[in-house]
């Protein structure tokens, strides 16, 4: 069962929480100076401390299949794109995942339904544990986690959330939400990482300073923001609401109501329509679709997702056609009791 | 029972068959030259002849009452713009309509489902035969009946159809249709007469010419003309569903989606929708719902009608919803099979 099959606290906004941890152990060479025999070894080391958890060889696998692992938030897609022995370990919830040969040498993640960074982080550092038992990470007791890159010295922390922001999107507030997080010490970006437009109005808020801050306080901070973001998105949510409650109505239900219909659906389209269901459950205009089935939806229509579920007999079938008919299946839910009641 | 609660002949291109005569009383000046008191002796002439009919005084009407009557072709807008004794008069299944005080004296007009104008012609020439031996028509043998406008001279004869022409209006053919039509002394206009564009890709096709020709010329050329462009209409769509079945299905299926759902709805885009579903219906992509209720309800959710329909206590509401409010009740009848399916 994957996190995203279970709502969290704040479930209606916030649809996961991510703790991740950049970790380099001191006995092997710092990633670019290693031999493919080093990073063989590191490999060998990670899979033997977690030998419970599935291992993935991203670079055998097959294109399409590995684009999942990117889309469902697994491994990044740095770890695609790097040659040499390389991996991601994944626990059977997919809950935690431990790539291994991305820019260091191992980077811990666990991910939890709904606002909770502080499981999260819990989590990673549990695994965080058992690697380091298996070998010594590089540690300075001033800088602390000795990291490729100096953006993640010190805790080798990132701890974010995905928020489901379509009120704040629609009202232009996203920007100024930029720099005043910015100035936080935080960073909100689209769905796949910086530079991706915010498709399906979500959006991921997670730190950039990792130094000279306890893991901690990181996450404390970390929630702070974005719970004074998520009364900001409620509270727009119930003022349209209020205002306007028939042209709500009009948008989700249409929304549902296409999604149960299209043969056709790209994308951009399809996560935008995702989007006002989302917020139709949310706010009581649409019924009868688990939040959780949206949330799966989100994802699992990517073209990675699409093609690796839908197995090699399949792949020809065009993929407009393919998120039509898993989104239909998910969306006549909604519509039945529209039309039902 | 209305004519669009039948399906007659080519009912899946053809929605409905039309002839009107224009003729004027000998025993009385020509309108235009009329005193009230002459008006209102013509009026009491067609309705003792006619006393079966059912009279509706458009001068005394409300003006939304008086709309939904022009939206469902059974007075022309001329008839509320008039001023003097005038009114219609309806047979109970309201396929006879005969204006007094428009234009001419009266106007005979016969509606019939499908492709029917040689019928429609029947029927109006029969309420003639009633209404010319209660007084004889301005009748000249070498021109015909004598007509206000010299456009209606001789015949007095309007032979017309309204069509659904989606596939012809796409491939943008309309254009070279209305110039071809036009040497042939055919007219082709949009769902509201001459300068109304044409909403729902629903025409009317009419004869132009009523001098130096039979009645049943101008019927049967208006047959030929018409049976040609049927045909391209349907070899229009048989290749593009053969070429885009997947293309079609969608464009059809989102349709019911959306009126299924809509809680609001503009009156272009019902129109464009109810074409779609229209569409969807004659091809096969859609089931569930009667060709005629698509019918109805594109002459009934028209503003005039809605307002009509909903009597004086709900008229405070929105136009948009109530079309909504319409068209959800019959498109989810399309809907529901498409989902339980």
């Amino acid at each position: 069962m994957s996190f995203y099959d279970q709502i969290g606290a704040e479930g209606e906004i916030v649809v996961s929480s991510r703790a991740r941890l950049a970790r380099n152990f001191t006995e092997y060479p710092f990633p670019g100076h290693m031999t493919e025999r080093e990073e063989q070894l590191v490999l060998d080391l990670a899979k033997g401390a977690l030998d419970h958890y599935t291992y993935l060889p991203v670079n055998t696998m097959s294109p399409m299949n590995a684009s999942a692992l990117v889309e469902r938030h697994l491994v990044s897609r740095e770890l695609l794109s790097g040659t040499g022995p390389r991996g991601v370990l994944l626990s059977e919830d997919e809950s935690i995942s431990v790539m291994v040969g991305e820019e260091d040498h191992v980077r811990i993640q666990a991910l939890c339904a709904g606002f909770a960074p502080e499981t999260a982080l819990k989590q990673a550092l549990e695994v965080d544990r058992i690697l380091e038992q298996a070998a010594p990470y590089a540690f300075d007791r001033k800088l602390g986690y000795l990291t490729k890159c100096p953006t993640n010295l010190g805790t080798g922390l990132r701890a974010g959330v995905m928020v489901h922001l379509p009120m704040l999107t629609e009202q232009g507030a996203i920007r100024d939400l930029m720099a005043s997080l910015n100035k936080l010490g935080f960073i909100i970006r689209g769905l796949y990482g910086e530079g991706t437009a915010a498709q399906g109005d979500l959006y991921q808020i997670s730190n950039q300073v990792t130094l000279g801050i306890a893991e901690e306080e990181i996450v404390s901070r970390l929630e702070q923001v974005v719970g004074s973001i998520l009364t900001k998105e409620e509270e727009l949510r119930r003022q349209y609401q209020k205002m306007y409650p028939m042209r709500l109505m009009d948008r989700c239900q249409r929304a549902a109501g296409l999604l149960a219909t299209a043969r056709i659906l790209t994308q951009p389209e399809a996560m935008k329509l995702c989007s006002h269901v989302r917020l139709g459950l949310s706010c009581g205009c649409l019924k009868g679709i688990p939040m959780a089935e949206m949330n799966r939806l989100l994802f699992e229509m990517q073209p990675g997702c699409l093609v690796s579920q839908a197995g090699e007999e399949r792949t020809y079938l065009n993929l407009d056609q393919m998120r039509a008919d898993m989104a239909r299946q998910i969306a006549q839910k909604a519509v039945l009791p529209l039309i039902e009641s």
